[in-house]
């Protein structure tokens, strides 16, 4: 069965001015970064964009600028469920008039507790307002910041309700189990690894995919394991690039995750703006930041070696 | 020392048309009627109000509904925190714009396990790019839905940067031991209780009121409760009107507690409609309705003999 999504998607980042308004040019740079080193896409204004820290106005200014850098439609994957339905709705509707028909869809998490006939409402009513065939949800499970976790009866509710357009989900809860348990009760459903270090492992299973923060690092790695997982002639090749990937990884989740992440690109790319974060989130302190590069060398002489 | 804000304040529930817009008729109704029954004001667009499934265009419309349906500046405080920032500081902008001055704000709620650095930031952003000397904020502490809860320290370094600005907090976890450790730790902050069983322990602690759901059913008792706590000679009269707020309450918490409060709001005005709920809620089912109109008839027989 064919999958409607596939591949390697970047959680990119979002850099901001002094101001916390978005860099746009910075942002641009690097998207077109992500594409260069293997990315099929980038899934931008998701967790690690911190794209709920964000007004709408500015969702879709970052969603324009990313279109503005060069990619395609089809390369784009924004975030734009927000806590309430007609903003959801309006921002699934700008990224359709711009050309962009794969979004991936939070559910609204404000309220806790909620039911599955809830959500399933709260999904239906989105896609029904949004009315328009070329939309490709791909829902979003990470009870860690939602609050809500999406269950397999739910899922397959909405497979069901909304066949074509309900394509995938982005599992960020860290648990193969539950991926695999999806791709065996869910054929044709992309099934996509929110955790780097499970990249491998789901493709071997039959997964899609990933979209992580760590590929804002490591993108080509990615890459790398997702051609091939299945090649058992490329075993070793495809086992450094995980161990890489899982080195940056680990350093990130040693820190608060984003801000690291963001640092990180400041390292890589000498913009130490990259280093801004919005609140709620705190940026790495000098001696955080000094740290980290150490690290970072680290990882990179032992790349060398 | 004088307290700031003082009172019984509605976390009043917001009536929806069947496309789920707000009925802003039957939303001035309900504050009239709750200004008749003796609130002090109303808080509207809290987490009763589902403010969090409302556009912040949809926000603005409320607000001024109850404006135009006479209330004053000083007796409304809306809700204008939401996820990102921006939109935090225009909502809050838009209410000292048409007068209203008092507002109760949640924290940034979409990433958890954040530091108190960052949720200080966070405040301290919005009342800087606010910059009203109007402006007084009664923070929200609800971790059951923020998932952030708001500790002492975060308070008090909040209270001695913003003073005169930061000067209450609703508390909706439901422990009195906070309320009063708050009392004792910050003198002049306003402690208002958010939820009913707790208004008058708290008041006799020297707290400043009340914002709750049962309100939109009891206002008149929980204005008993607040008038006579600290008066012996009313002891008989302030604990019957508490029992009867207590049933009202232990029914609604029967049900998900806000379909359960619309539905109420809707056996007393005869207006069905009110039993709507915005997704992800979802509404009472006739079944449901008719159980609990039959268990209201009982607290009123209670009433009576």
């Amino acid at each position: 069965m064919t999958l409607a999504i596939t591949g390697v998607y970047s959680a990119s980042a979002t850099p901001v001015n002094a101001d916390l308004s978005p860099n746009l040019p910075a942002f641009a740079a690097q998207c077109r970064w992500l594409i260069d080193q293997g990315c099929h896409g980038v899934a931008l204004l998701g967790t690690t964009g911190e794209a709920n820290s964000l007004s709408s106005a500015q969702r879709r200014t970052i969603l324009e600028a990313a279109l503005g850098a060069g990619l395609s439609g089809d390369q784009l994957m924004p975030g734009t469920g927000v806590a309430n339905i007609p903003e959801t709705v309006e921002l699934t509707r700008h990224a359709l008039s711009v050309g962009v028909t794969r979004v991936v869809m939070l559910p609204p998490f404000y309220y806790k507790g909620v039911s599955d006939e809830g959500l399933f409402h709260a999904y239906a009513r989105v896609i029904e307002a949004v009315g328009d065939d070329r939309l490709k949800v791909v829902l979003y499970h990470i009870p860690q910041m939602s609050g809500l976790p999406l269950g397999h009866d739910l899922i397959e509710r909405l497979i069901a309700a909304f066949p074509g357009v309900v394509v995938g989900i982005k599992d960020s809860a860290g648990r193969i189990e539950n991926m695999t348990a999806m791709l065996a009760r869910f054929p044709g459903f992309s099934v996509l690894a929110g955790a780097d270090p499970l990249l491998l492992p789901l493709m071997q299973a039959g997964g899609a995919g990933c979209i992580t923060a760590t590929s804002n690092l490591v993108a080509a790695q990615l890459r790398v394991v997702y051609d091939g997982a299945r090649d058992p002639a490329r075993a070793a090749q495809v086992a450094a690039a995980q161990a890489r990937i899982n080195a940056y990884r680990d350093l990130s989740n040693s820190y608060v995750q984003i801000p690291a992440i963001k640092a990180m690109i400041a390292h890589r790319t000498g913009d130490s703006g990259w280093c801004r974060t919005l609140p709620p989130l705190v940026g790495l302190s000098p001696g955080e930041y000094a740290a980290l590069a150490e690290k970072i060398a680290h990882i990179q002489a032992g790349e060398i070696a």
